[in-house]
C-alpha cells in the first residue's frame, strides 16, 4: 500500500505506474491519497493537517497489506504509523538516505525550497547521517509547480546537481514529486542519483522479504486509540 | 495564552493558578484546551491528533497575544506554530532542557513511560543537547493517573530523582503533569529540579521583553493556509 | 549585581542605564567594575588577568544579592564564581547563545577579531551548541575603539550580519561593549539579533523567578579559601 | 557473486542454500572461497590476509555478475572491491547495520569475541550509526566453535541478545557464521534480530533494481592495477 | 623550564628527579613554583588563583628556555601561556591523553575528587577526544593526601584501575601528583598507565626536536601587556 | 625498523638519511620496504596489496627492535602489525594529526589527490580528530610525479597552504614522499607545518621512551598465525 499524504488524487496513477516499473515482480501495489489535508506538503503546517488522515488510512488497512509506504519526502506520519502497525513502513526521505549512505562516502539532497534545508539536515541527524549530508541545494520552485514546465524543472534540478558535484558524491532527489523526471536526471548527472519513492519501495520489499518489522519494545509502543476525541 | 494540547478542561484552571504564580508582576495569561483531540499525549499518535486543533488556536489568536506556550512537555505542534506566528511560540521541553543545560554539567529526565526516553533523547539531540542529557528515568506511570495518588507519585518521583543523581547534576521533570507536585519534589531532591512548564513561560517572558521572535529566514516561512482541504 | 571584568569605570553608568531598560519591573541592579585586570578583554592573557578580582567581588557580595552577571562577552570567571556563589551567575555568551539556539535552527555570533573565532567555537562546544553555531564573521576592530566612530562601527556590523544571513537564521553581537548600538544594528537587520547583556540579564532573572541555581553535585563545589597565597 | 572470505569451502554449500531461500525469484547466485587467506577472520590481522584473494576473485569476476557480496562480518575488501567495480560490493556489516538503523531508535549487535567489540564501534561509526548502536554483546566463542554446540551456542546468543533488550531496541547478529541458527535465535527473542548476510543480499538485490551503483567521484576511484608486484 | 601551579616548593626537587630520569639525553630541565596562588589545584577557584603567577614566570623566561611545561593535570594557564610565547608550551593533561589516545581504542582517567570527572570530560571534548575517554574514576582523596599514605593511596588507585579496565583498553593518571607513585601503579596494572607528567615532557621534547610550536594565526594571538593595570 | 610499504628501494636511503636528522642522539634505525606490492599507496586497492608483505616483516623482527614505524601516510597495516607486536608501532597520518592538533585550534591536510580526501576526513574521524581537520587540500599529482620537478611540486603545494591557511591553523603534509621538500615548504608557509615521517618518529621515540605500548587488553588481540593458509 502507498499512501500519497495529499487531499489529491492527480498522483495516484503516475506514481503508480512509476513504482510498479520499479517493483520487483510479485509485488502488487495501491495508490491512495488521503481526504483531508494539504495539497502539497512544504511546511512543517502543511505536514501537521495530513498527518491524522494519514493515521486513519493507516489504522483501516494495516491488518490488509504487507507494508506501507508514505510518499512524500516530508515523511509525514512515518513514526505515529509505525505506532499503529505491526508490518512495516517506509519513507522516502529516510530510504533514500539511508541508501545514498552507502554508495559513496557523503551525499547531497536537491530540495525545492529554501526552508526545507533545515529540515533535511535534521532528518539526517536523527537518522545518524548528518556527517554524511555534504550538501542541501535548493532550486526554488514549489512542488505545485514541478510539472509545469519539465525542461525547465529538469535544468534546474541538473544545475542543482552539478553544484552538488563539488561537494558530494552522491545525489538524492528531495522531492518525490521529482519522479517523472528522474530518467532525464539520471542522464545528465557525473554521479549517482537516489530517487526517493524508489527508494522506499525497495526498503519495504527488503524488510518484507526478511519478515522483519519495527521493534515495539521502545520508541514504538502501541497508542490508545479511544482516547483521541473528534477524529 | 497558555494551549493545553488534551481535549480536556479539567487542567486549566490548576495550571493556571500555577503558572500566575511563577509568571512575573504584569503578565496576564489566559489558559485553554483544544476540541478535538487525546486526553494526554503519550505517543506520537497522539501528539498528531493534538496539533491539528492546536494549530486552529494560535492561527484564531495570533494577533491578540504576545506569546504562546504549549503546555505539554512533547511540545506538539511548536514547530508549526511558529511558522503561522509572529510573537515567539515556547514549548516546555525545549525550556526546561535549555534551562537545565545552564545549571550544570549535565542533566536527567524523569519521565512517565518507557517509549518517551527515546524521545527525550531525539529532542535534546534536536537541540544539540544530546551530550548533556546523562540520563532517562521513568516512573511507569501512564499521564493519566500522576494525580491519582499524589503521594506514591512524589514517591516514584523521588526514587528516579536518586538514581539520576548518580548520574547527573540536574533533573528536569519530564512531564508538565507533574507541576501539581513540583514543591513537594523539590523538598526531597538534593538536585536542582527544572519544572518544565515554569521554564517555557519563564523563557517566553524572556523572548518578549527582548522583543525577538522565531526567525523567518530559514526553518520557519509563512504556510499557506488556503492549501489545507478539509479542516 | 553587575561585574563589569574590566579595570575601569567607563562602561559603569551607560551599561547601567541600558540594562535597567530591559530588566523587568521590580529588578534593581548594582554596576561595578575590577581594580585590577585588564582594560578590555580580548585575549585568554586579559581573562587570566581579570579573573582574581572579578572572584574577589563575587566573594565579598555573595550573600547580598539575588544574582550575578559577568558582563563581558568571554564569560570570565563564570565557573569559578558558580563554586563560590549559591545565587546564580549569568554570561552573556551562554545566555546569548542559548537564547538564540531557540530562535531558529542556527545561529551565527558577530566579533571584533579573529582570533575571537575559535574562542567563540570552544564555548559553543561546551554549551553543545557546536552544531547550531554556523558562523562567526568578524569586523576586525578592537573592543577600544566599537565607539569611536559608531557609524562606522555600526556598518562594519551591519556587514558582518549581511554576510551572517547567507548561512544563519538569527545573529548574536559577540561583545557586550556593542550594546550601544544595538538598536541601530536591529533596525536593519532581516533575521533576529540577540544582544548578550541583555539576553544574560533576563537569563538570571528567570533563574531567580525559578528559584533553581547551579548544581553543587558535580562540576561545582565549594572551594577551599583558605588554599590560596598573596590574593 | 558471493564470495567467503576464508580459504576453505565448508561454509559455501550450506551459504548458499541458505541465502537462495532469501532472495527474491529471479535471484541466481555463485557462492566462492578464496583459495589463500585464513580459515576465520577474527582479528586485523586474518582480515589483512583475506583481502588480496578476495580481490583476485572480484578482477577476475566483476564483469560476469550484477553484484558482489563478500560474506564475513567484517566487511574484508569493501573498499577496495568498490574501487575494482562498476557493479554494486555489499557487506554484511555494513548492511545489517543500516537495516537494524530502520527499525527502531538504537540497536545492539551480539558478537563473537571481546576485540569484535571496539571494531564493531569503528565500523558503525564509519557509517554515521554510532549513536544509534546502543550496546556490542559477546559471546566468547570462536567462529570456528560456533556450529560445534549449536544448542550452546543459540543459548549463549540468547543471553547476549536478553541483555541487549535492556539497552537496545533491535538486535544484529555480529558474524556471518551464526546464519545456520538464525531461525532459532529469532524464535527466542522479543526484539527484531537482523542476520546479516540476508542483509546484504537484500541490500545488493535493491542497489541492482534500483540501477545505481557506488559514485566513483570521490572516494572511490579505479586503481592501477600495474602497480602491484607479486600478486 | 617546569612550572609547578602551586605556591609551595615542596614538590620542585621531587619531580625534577623523576622528570629527569624521563628526559632524554641532552634535555636540561628546571623546575621552579608561583609565588602567589593555591597550594593545591582542585577547583576553578584554585586554577584561577595560579595562573596570573604562571604568565608572570612565562613572561620572564620566554626568552631562556626551548619550552615550557606547566606541570599540573589542570593545564593552568595553557592557552594565555601559548599567547605570550614563540616556544611550545605543554600541559599533562592534554599530552597525556593525546598519547593515550594512540595506545587503545579507549582510555580512562584516574582522578582524584567528584568534581574532576566533568573537568576531565570537558577537558577530553576539547581536544576532540571525547569518545575515546571511556570513563573517569575517581578515588576520593584530596591531592594534599596523596602522599600521606603511599600504600593506601596506590591501592586506591589500583582499585581505580581495575574499575577501569571494565570499561578502557589505557589508564591515565588524573593528577601530576601521583608521579612519585607510578612505577609501583604500573607494576599492578593489565593495561597501559600513561603518567602525564612525563608525558608532557616527552611532547615537549617532540615539539622541540620537530622545530614547530603553537600557531599564531588563530586562537594564540600575542597579548597587549600594557593592558593590565595592577599586575 | 622503518618499513617502507612499497615494492621497490628507491626511497630507502633519501628516508634514511631524513629521519636520522630528525631522530634524538642514540636512535638507530634501519629502513627497508616490502617485495611485493605496490609501487606507490593511492588507493584502497594498493593499500590491500601492500598489508601481507609489511606484516611479515614485522612478523620477522618483532624481537629485534624498539619500535616499528610504517612510513606512508595511509598507514597500511598499522592495526594488524599491533596486533602482532609488543613493542609500540606508529604511523604517519595518526602522529602527525595528534600532533598538529596540539598546535592550534584546527588543521589542514595537504594531500595528493582527490580521493584521499574522503580517506583523510575517515582517518580523522577514526582518532576523534573529524572536528580539528577544518580542510583538506589536494595538489592534484600522483606520488609517482611528486619528485619529478621539485619547484613545481613545492609551487603546489605552497598554493595548497596558502588557501589552508584560510581555514585552518597549522598544516599537515599528507604524503611521506612530501619530506625531500619539507624544508623548503616550511620556509613559504606562515602557519606550521607537520611532516608526518618526522612526526611518527618522533611519536615512536616518545612512546618507546615512556616504555608504554599498544594495549593488548581489547581491540588488539594476538591473532592465530596459523590459521593463515598460502603466506
Amino acid at each position: 500500500m502507498v499512501i500519497n499524504p495529499v487531499a489529491t488524487d492527480v498522483w495516484n496513477e503516475g506514481d503508480g505506474a512509476y513504482l510498479r516499473e520499479v517493483a520487483r515482480e510479485g509485488t502488487r501495489l495501491a495508490v491512495v491519497n488521503i481526504d483531508r489535508g494539504p495539497l502539497t506538503i512544504e511546511s512543517y503546517y502543511d505536514e501537521a493537517h495530513a498527518v491524522p488522515d494519514v493515521l486513519r488510512i493507516v489504522r483501516e488497512n494495516r491488518d490488509s497489506y504487507d507494508g506501507i509506504m508514505i510518499n512524500c519526502f516530508a515523511d509525514p506520519g512515518l513514526q505515529p504509523a509505525r505506532e499503529l502497525c505491526d508490518i512495516p513502513v517506509a519513507g522516502p526521505a529516510e530510504s533514500a538516505m539511508v541508501i545514498a549512505s552507502l554508495l559513496g562516502h557523503n551525499f547531497a539532497v536537491i530540495c525545492t525550497q529554501k526552508n526545507v534545508k533545515p529540515m533535511v539536515e535534521m532528518k539526517a541527524a536523527y537518522l545518524g547521517l548528518r556527517k554524511k549530508l555534504a550538501s542541501v541545494e535548493h532550486i526554488d520552485l514549489p512542488v505545485s509547480e514541478l510539472e509545469t514546465d519539465s525542461e525547465k524543472t529538469v535544468e534546474a534540478i541538473e544545475r542543482a546537481i552539478c553544484e552538488a558535484e563539488k561537494k558530494a558524491e552522491v545525489a538524492v532527489l528531495g522531492c518525490t514529486g521529482m519522479l517523472s523526471l528522474y530518467r532525464e536526471v539520471v542522464r545528465r548527472a557525473k554521479i549517482p542519483v537516489v530517487e526517493p519513492a524508489a527508494a522506499a519501495l525497495k526498503v519495504l520489499e527488503t524488510l518484507i522479504d526478511l519478515k522483519v518489522s519495527h521493534s515495539k519494545q521502545g520508541l514504538y509502543l502501541y497508542p490508545v486509540l479511544e482516547k483521541i476525541k473528534g477524529y
